[in-house]
């Protein structure tokens, strides 16, 4: 098998991350911050931890905050509905995966004005000056994907961010595509809100994820989405003000916490400018060999230049479906097609409503593994070309 | 180490629950639903698989449907939050946990109204007569704790399930302490809304709840608290309004899923009598050696009378911090004190503010540890007397 689906999820993850979960669900499975006794408090101290090295790990320096949720959709449904209120703008481009515009077209009934920025289609990029031009005194936030799920395009973040800061609104990045593939610095950049999910390039777990917040973004108190118990304030029947409880409520995933924490630990080691490197080299292989196969037509930045490690092409001629069912059934490659959650991207390039076919790497892809997949593709279009 | 801290989480887990969570994260950890390659395939297989375990197990008839979630907390703030508008009434009991009165609170200041019945300061039984009449034609939802996280009280769901149906109202039941514990039968106890966590009596791991809905709970059309990328319905940017997707976004917690679908099938062979049988015998060795000694007072029923396995109890003279770090630090035996994220039960029995001591059993603890622990106490109650 042949994984091309790092986008979706990565894997294999490390060992390291396998046995951090083995050993946390087997050995150490306690509900933290309820109770005093050791089981409890090594719980306790796993979260601490992790929330620490995320901080850190995204450059947020020592006033940020970190909160854990279920995963990044969680994240921006808990931000938008707890922030933006009946005459907010908040500012969009025309990238955006549905975990941003879903909650967003829902908000727009209750007064919440969404603008969306369009972006170049042909490369996928914001266009800054535009950006510039719609804010308004009623832009609450910009809110923006940092790394297209569909064309790999990356947003050029610290432009943005200097932007925002100039006028005075807060700044959203959804790093789903790049947190763990490329060096985010929330404070040069001026993030205030930055959202993550933890099984894609942090390479943990599915079922964990969070935003890691600004000191700007703290004072916003954010309506809580989600009440509950949390642990403090146990006399009152209202949530607590103060953060991260405000917004964590219930047993939080600590097989998931210990997962991500494994994870973080085996980036750090390993470093996020390697892992960018290393996919660099995999994504310019790949497009530079489906470039030179006929018929073949790649979406996008080209190569070396802002982009993650996801490819979007199609096949002149051919059905998406049928080249998925050849790639996945006969090949064993793993790939994605279709429209991604994304239509928004797919009608900014031009692909829209057939999609794309996807393929993404990660850290364990190799660069056989890509000679290979180009081989099957270069086969697969020989038979349908006289 | 004694661990009685079973109400808090489930510990330790049984091993075919590890073994198919370090199985899944290690080879199958695909993300499900939005491609058709054979790992997206089996996590997708996984997911149906356990929403028709969680149907047959909560005996909830072939037309339910299982939704997934975070924990418990986010099943009652989903359901809760999208079901009940200004105007409508929530009648609830003395005895609920936060998970269900902070949302409750937020939603008061919306609109609703939300009455409390008191329960009987004693038992903390609810009273069906005070309940039948307290339901007025505002009432849309009956919502209650099924067996208290605090005292241990279960409530007769089948008779409240009856007076909901005959009074045309919703009925939700919090089965926190009960699923896995206690036979349930949404069927017969008409119950619409059955929500549930998968850590504590259903074996899996934290990070994994959801609810069960009847076929009345579907079509009351919930709006999602919620929405995002579902893998459906990709072309457009608002939310399905099919179940399960329509109160689904994000990627799910696959781990989770397969941690739950192993505890559930662990409770599947050993059946749910069975562990009913073991907390009892052991809850009533619990309560008539803590009768015994002098100076300890027992809260809620006698033992053999509606109670699930959670103990709470007081030692004159003595101050719960003390006592837990007696028991904690010096005998190694995992308990909690405190109010347990529960002060409406404490105001019920007459131990808020100060709360109590609780001791939780499982399907792992032994006769043995019991004995162990009543020794202990004795001792430290000794020490304090002449």
């Amino acid at each position: 098998m042949i994984y091309l689906d790092h986008a979706a999820t990565s894997h294999p993850k490390p060992a390291s991350v396998v046995d951090k979960m083995t050993w946390f669900i087997s050995q150490g499975c306690a509900n933290p911050g309820r109770a005093s006794h050791p089981l409890a408090n090594d719980a306790a101290r796993l979260i601490f931890d992790t929330r620490e090295r995320l901080i850190r790990f995204f450059r947020a320096g020592s006033n940020a905050q970190a909160i854990f949720t279920a995963n990044i959709t969680a994240s921006l449904n808990v931000i938008l509905k707890g922030l933006l209120k009946s005459g907010d703008e908040v500012i969009v481009s025309s990238m955006e995966h549905n975990a941003m515009m879903r909650p967003l077209r829902q908000l727009e009934q209750d007064g919440v004005t969404v603008t969306v920025i369009a972006c170049d289609s042909r490369t996928g990029l914001i266009d800054l000056k535009e950006l510039d031009k719609a804010i308004s005194p009623a832009t609450k936030l910009v809110a923006l994907n940092h790394g297209s799920n569909t064309f790999g395009t990356i947003q050029p973040v610290a432009g943005i961010g200097r932007i925002c800061r100039k006028n005075d609104c807060l700044f959203l990045v959804d790093t789903a595509q790049t947190a763990g593939c490329i060096p985010i610095n929330m404070l040069e950049s001026e993030i205030d809100f930055l959202t993550f999910t933890g099984h894609k390039g942090l390479l943990g777990p599915m079922g964990i994820g969070g935003f890691v917040m600004s000191e700007k973004a703290q004072a916003e108190r954010i309506v809580p989405l989600m009440t509950g118990g949390t642990g403090s304030n146990s006399e009152l029947e209202v949530q607590p003000d103060f953060l991260p409880d405000a917004l964590e409520s219930g047993t939080p995933n600590l097989p998931g916490i210990a997962g991500l924490n494994a994870g973080l630990r085996w980036l750090e080691e390993h470093t996020v400018s390697a892992v960018f490197q290393h996919e660099q080299q995999l994504i310019t292989q790949l497009i530079n060999g489906l470039n030179s196969i006929s018929g073949i037509r790649v979406f996008g930045l080209p190569p070396g230049q802002n982009r993650v490690g996801v490819v979007s092409f199609v096949i002149d001629g051919m059905d998406n479906g049928e080249v998925d069912e050849f790639l996945s059934y006969e090949h064993e490659i793993c790939c994605r097609t279709g429209l991604h959650c994304s239509p928004a991207s797919h009608k900014t390039m031009g692909t829209f409503p057939q999609g794309t076919i996807r393929l993404s790497v990660g850290v364990s892809t190799t660069e056989q593994e890509i000679h290979q997949v180009l081989e099957v593709l270069q086969r697969l279009v020989s038979r349908f070309q006289p």
